[in-house]
């Protein structure tokens, strides 16, 4: 039985998980589940993941939640390319540049906080475009310091891209949805170019799925 | 030379990785950077850590940043006991459950998103203890549902506590912070049980830190 993915066409945790099946070369089938209408609400997907979110991993009827745990679990079944280093420090500075989208920066800036901004303080869409700036913007910055200490050569940890540079590949997909300019950023711009010029990350992309196609000719 | 670590009483994951340390045995001096008066922002503590954040984690002259890169560093280089299983599926869904805190709750709940929402929407105290509970009941509505489909056994992977367990008792502790009764997550309020009767939890709560009783007093 294959590999499937609920996921969402606009959700960077979705698009870590597609690039890591890609540079890994695992075929997968995504189930599309609308984030943004609510889809992840209904009983459906809740007896699917009870945290209703996306994305999940299925394999073999087990499953396997939040983008991060997801990508370690795949360097553990299928080791070969690696995501994370096989030397211990190595592999804490991976997953430190990891968690500085996954655990800091990205989660300010899903849809269930923008809603709940706009439910809790009248927020409008101006006020909540301001505030998913800022904490993008604050994300960025702090990649573009740790980039400077520690330059690419050419990806984050090395000769090859890992779990770092999927990471912040994917802040910079979040600069991408608000158009920020990436000028203030030339490490960070500098890594995700390289990024996206392997397919595995450049078919990933939010605006390469058939959803984000179907919902911009609705528009 | 000795392990130091950049923390701060009220953090919750300066919580994590205390217990962590001491389910471990593992002896360590605790830094105090206060993160309420903004002490992370001092240039010499950015010299530290880059994000600005806590904890650090400090050992031999290497840092780890970011509370699951360090607990998974420190078992990796101090394996037992362990707090990541060693089955892959297991020690997927423990990350699974460590990251539903770290990745979606826990973020929301932090100092620089409190006063960001102070800064950006005018909230007042009220309207920010009202943001707090909102994500903090979320988190804790999560585990409760995850553990009704797999009950702790007497902890939340089996025989012993682990990552998992710091997770689930950190969230809890933010209840702490906000007064929240756990009479709606009766499997969550007993797992927590069960976590801080044991002296590594206990003496890591942040009531029971020096900063805090220090704090208490100038109220």
């Amino acid at each position: 039985m294959g590999i499937q993915v609920y996921g969402f066409w606009r959700s960077i945790a979705s698009f870590r998980v597609r690039v890591a099946l890609r540079l890994k070369g695992l075929p997968f089938e995504e189930i599309p589940i609308d984030i943004l209408s609510g889809e992840q609400f209904e009983p459906g997907y809740e007896a699917v993941n009870v945290e209703r979110v996306v994305p999940t991993f299925i394999h073999d009827g087990h499953s396997v939640f939040q983008s991060l745990a997801i990508l370690e679990y795949l360097d553990e079944i299928h080791p070969e390319p690696r995501l994370i280093p096989e030397d211990a420090k190595e592999r804490a500075y991976a997953r430190s540049l990891a968690l500085m989208t996954i655990a800091d920066s990205h989660p300010l800036v899903v849809p269930r906080v923008r809603n709940h901004l706009a439910r809790a303080f009248g927020a409008d869409a101006k006020a909540i475009e301001a505030w998913g700036e800022h904490w993008t913007t604050e994300g960025l910055a702090t990649y573009e310091r740790l980039l400077a200490r520690r330059p690419a050569a050419p990806f984050a940890l090395g000769a090859k891209p890992g779990l770092a540079d999927i990471c912040i590949a994917g802040q910079v997909v979040g600069a991408h949805f608000l158009k920020l300019g990436l000028a203030p950023f030339p490490a960070v711009a500098a890594l995700a170019d390289r990024c996206f010029a392997l397919p595995a990350f450049a078919t990933s992309h939010p605006f390469e799925q058939p959803g984000f196609k179907t919902a911009s000719a609705h528009h």
